[in-house]
């Protein structure tokens, strides 16, 4: 089937057309650019959100009681379950997505799980792809949902707009917190487990937290909304406050300031990619094997083999 | 000080001298070069072990004990600890490096940490030249301690030639090996705590794990050793392993194909470094900025974009 076919069968709903444009984007080398450049100009219309946080802060019920609530506003819902984690398990936190199923039904979700096999050019380089083409295929709200906040989950969480952060109340979380950069990322805390005793003073470290941030009466401060993601609370109002951060980001410039930030960093992961073709493809050339022989026998050293191999892409 | 002068106080034991070659190695594009050009013919003389495993498992008591044992064999240790989870900390670890104290006054210990702040180009390209600079000092083993399994971690354990996956008895603990995938990066197993009611059980369990693996009669088979570091317990026979590892490292051909390919990789990241540097600069250029606009307009999709921009490397 020809791309354009597979494309507008995907513009007209087909949830077949859509994953199999997904798995071309992630395993294809020779469709992906094709991909990328006829649905780049239909995308825009999504909201992104990128939902982190430790393991046990309870994200997928959190994620599940989103995507019910999203629904019963009409909205189309799309979920990017990325695990840079795992890299042999291929698709990841499939154990979670068992809990999903009750969506399945439902032509307003898509579920999809990303894991590092077979993404060339890098985890973040596709999960931005693949939230393009699920934001071309008209999805409303694309969810993000990564495992643990490593580098490259970091990384990931910056092709979202709003980046929600799920705590909770457990000693010493707000200390974390700050350890792992979440500070840095987080548009919008979740306290979940909000029924626990602690969580008033998890709320209060955050807010302090929060608010010695540098900010005048333009920027954003970080609100810390309250839920119990199992018994459905706090799940309207945390949307609300999504909201009001996702107005904040066109009002104030920053919407347009992240969308060229993440351009930027797509184009150079794919002259990156490139880069590494070609390097791979000139070490098998007897130009390149001479070099490698060199290095190993430490007569050339690793900048000067770069010096050597400057021009090949 | 010259870089000349700095090197020949170095090879001469000069502690200072070796931290501010570090440290320019760290942060300064200007020097780095250099640097490793000189240095990288005198390397070759330390081995390179890496230690990692889950937090809790005690790989910072092991460390300092492995150093005191290697100390008392009369070897020269350097202690690498890197932390790519704590964007923001900088220098990290410090906490557990405290301990470490009492090695201050031994010439014959160089304790170093790594954090991903100023790290030019990566963090397991600098951990790569830094351990290249403590090889050159004439150190006999280089210790790279790393905190959790994300895949940055696993990218900077290649460097090590024998990596050592400290775990303790916990429940489930078999199977976090499996999912974090380091299973695939062990060559050693150290069960810590081994006091613990568990701990013949996940021996039991490893062995039947490293023996599922394919292998004929020339290919390594992990071992597991039952250490308990806090009482000083397994820790020989633990250096032992690690040499029998070393010596077939040797005999395999598996010393000289790690190698190679940790030096392809080090000449790709300087080339992907510096394809960074262009890129930027070329994004501050008109033309750069021409192209800018139009991707934010859409106008351009990033793939013509990298089309377009290919060729200022």
């Amino acid at each position: 089937m020809s791309l354009d076919v597979l494309i507008s069968e995907m513009r007209a709903g087909s949830r077949l057309a859509l994953a199999r444009l997904i798995s071309k984007v992630e395993n294809s080398r020779e469709d992906r650019p094709d991909i990328v450049r006829k649905l780049f100009p239909l995308t825009g219309h999504a909201e992104i959100w990128g939902i982190t946080g430790p393991p046990g802060a309870g994200k997928s019920t959190l994620v599940d009681q989103l995507t019910i609530s999203l629904r019963k506003q009409g909205k189309r819902v799309a979920i990017m379950a990325v695990d840079p984690s795992s890299p042999f398990s291929g698709g990841a936190i499939l154990g979670d997505r068992i809990r999903m199923q009750r969506h399945t039904s439902d032509d307003g979700v898509f579920i999809r799980s990303l894991g590092t096999r077979g993404q060339h050019g890098g985890l973040s380089r596709s999960a931005k792809e693949v939230a393009m083409v699920l934001d071309s295929a008209q999805f409303d709200v694309v969810l993000v949902e990564t495992v643990g906040v490593g580098q490259t989950e970091l990384d990931i969480l910056k092709l979202a707009q709003t980046v929600l952060v799920v705590l909770v109340p457990e000693s010493g979380d707000s200390i974390q917190v700050m350890k792992a950069g979440l500070m840095e990322i987080a548009d919008v805390f979740a306290v979940n487990k909000s029924d626990r005793p602690e969580a008033d003073k998890l709320v209060k470290e955050l807010i302090t937290m929060t608010s010695l941030n540098d900010h005048d009466e333009h920027s954003w401060i970080v609100p810390v909304q309250k839920t119990e993601a199992t018994r459905n609370v706090g799940i309207e109002e945390l949307i609300a406050t999504i909201g009001k951060h996702q107005t904040w980001l066109t009002s104030s410039g920053m919407r347009a300031q992240k969308e060229k930030a993440n351009l930027m960093t797509e184009v150079y992961e794919i002259l990156a990619d490139r880069l590494r073709q070609s390097f791979d493809a000139h070490l098998q050339t007897s130009s390149g094997q001479e070099i490698l022989t060199e290095l190993v026998n430490k007569k050339m050293d690793p900048y000067t083999a770069a010096d050597r191999l400057s021009g090949i892409s």
